[in-house]
């Protein structure tokens, strides 16, 4: 498999970013998670005058086969109508994107529909849907490894043109299910707490995808590890975004971490890279059953709570206002002795 | 006393609203808060397109008696030490206005110096520094009147330079004192629970202010009605808040509401004004022990929850953008019909 080089980064300069932001003319620690993202992004970029350079916005959308055992509440054809959305402008995250000047990506990665050539879709289809984890495994080894590299060769390309902040979203109706089946697996958190209503189930449609999702890890004997797990539960577009978080931190970019279903991708990019994880700036705790649950277990806060769970990368793309401001702070604002306030403190 | 004509938004228009946000393409509720503020924002400019236009942040300044009692961290002189760098632009108010384009004005409502003519600062000394509220009333009748009056015509100004949506933000070392005063008295929570360390105090020095703010509480024998209690306790800036809230919602702007001490405004606000609430969009919960009974008690839940304590206005601005894409919602989003997507709820 494809490996990244990927670090923890230098903890020498960590003195003179606490030093720095200490400085500025506030109470100390008054600008709380500001001060955090500063600090966490001066470690990233190894200085005391952080930059965001082109922020980019990587949907990647795939179907999903377990969705024929009435998982989703939304039909499948959905998948495939969001992508014109996208493209026209018309979708929730598109005015996110337009707001913070982010340049947005559409991938195919796997959608179940033969498009015809589309102007602005990246057409990297690995095959039309995944397989019914119901009944086999998503996914082959060699799949799986094309989906790690598609969303790393992504990245690639967006680092090429200056992107230095990246967030990823995902389209693919059912993505809830494998979500938690990599959670269940890679966090060791009870299925039954992994569940959730997805794009809008009842309670009995719930039950039911409870009950389908138990039969597939019941079914499920292989050794819990990222890859296995990648493999047999898919989707696509999830196993792209692990490629593309791994990609980005190798290349010391920030990645701007979205719902329920990317913060699984951080899990599993973390389980292959643990260090994946000092490169990541959580944007939004979802509404989705377990999201919370999950935080908790990689230990992270997340900067906003808002009740989104669209999806999309719109919970991340929500919080890179405040991201902006965590870097004016330390690039901004005065210090105390060129200000002549008395420092209290 | 200057009154305000302040009604509750006509809610005719709501279901139409509400038709409108659920005809967008996304499952209906997934954009959580914002479809809320989209909402409350359409009822407040009665209107399926609602705009905002230049946001104006108001920074009130002034000194308190209280802190000759030891209650404060900071020494007074912070206060107009702070108004140079408020105007040069290096506080962290001023790098969220140019981040989110908020013209800033700065008020000297009763600062304890006398400046220089300063460039830019609005000069409305009601008179310098309120008086020390553990031996007597910190204000008069007459000069709680100026300072309502003085905030409302800064916000006439704003409104006339075309401005819907503002924020208030205060300057003034020991304004946490006569806040957790408004507090205990306006919302009948122990004062015990009202006071917090300010800009850092510590547990010893937090007793010692509980203590002051004890004898000063059992000193007030008036009815705790909202006039009564901004005149015994001031302060100054305080005051002006309220007086700029209670005008911008009469000319149905949109107010941002700030952290502990902006939110003791509201509660003042709305004990003169209930109907002020509807225009109120409360930005940030602080780390300031109190705030958040105190908007527990309100029944709000405010934005952004970063641990900000800053001030200024800071935690009002920091959430801005989050009401810029509530608006960019209702106005950009396609909706099902148009964008050929499956309504799928």
């Amino acid at each position: 498999m494809k490996t990244f080089q990927i670090s923890t980064p230098d903890q020498t300069i960590l003195e003179s970013l606490i030093f720095k932001i200490n400085d500025l003319t506030k109470p100390k620690g008054s600008l709380g998670t500001l001060e955090d993202i500063a600090t966490q992004i001066g470690l990233i970029q190894q200085t005391l005058h952080p930059e965001l350079h082109k922020p980019h916005g990587i949907i990647f959308a795939a179907d999903h086969g377990i969705v024929d055992e009435g998982v989703s509440f939304s039909p499948k054809e959905v998948t495939r109508q969001m992508i014109s959305n996208f493209l026209a402008g018309g979708a929730g995250i598109n005015f996110l994107a337009r707001q913070h000047n982010f340049v947005l990506k559409v991938v195919d990665g796997g959608i179940d529909y033969d498009f015809p050539a589309i102007d602005g879709l990246i057409s990297r289809k690995v095959r039309k849907g995944t397989r019914n984890f119901l009944y086999e495994s998503a996914l082959t080894d060699q799949e799986v490894e094309q989906c790690i590299e598609i969303g790393a060769e992504i990245v690639k390309d967006c680092h090429k043109e200056g992107c230095n902040i990246i967030c990823f979203g995902e389209m693919g109706i059912g993505n809830t299910s494998p979500s938690s089946m990599w959670m269940t697996c890679l966090a060791g958190i009870p299925l039954l707490e992994c569940v959730g209503a997805g794009s809008g189930l009842d309670s009995r449609g719930v039950m039911h995808k409870y009950t389908i999702l138990k039969r597939a890890l019941d079914n499920f004997k292989e050794e819990r590890n990222a890859m296995n797990v990648m493999r047999y539960f898919g989707g696509i577009e999830m196993i792209m975004a692990v490629g593309g978080m791994l990609q980005a931190a190798e290349l010391n970019m920030i990645i701007l971490v979205d719902g329920f279903i990317m913060t699984n991708c951080v899990l599993a990019a973390s389980k292959l890279y643990p260090e994946v994880i000092n490169y990541c700036v959580f944007g939004h705790q979802g509404d989705e059953a377990g999201h919370k649950l999950l935080l908790d277990h990689l230990k992270v806060k997340p900067l906003l709570n808002l009740g989104l769970r669209l999806g999309e990368g719109s919970g991340a793309i929500c919080a890179y206002p405040i991201v902006e401001s965590a870097v004016r702070m330390i690039n901004e604002m005065n210090t105390f002795s060129n200000a002549a306030v008395t420092k209290y403190f």
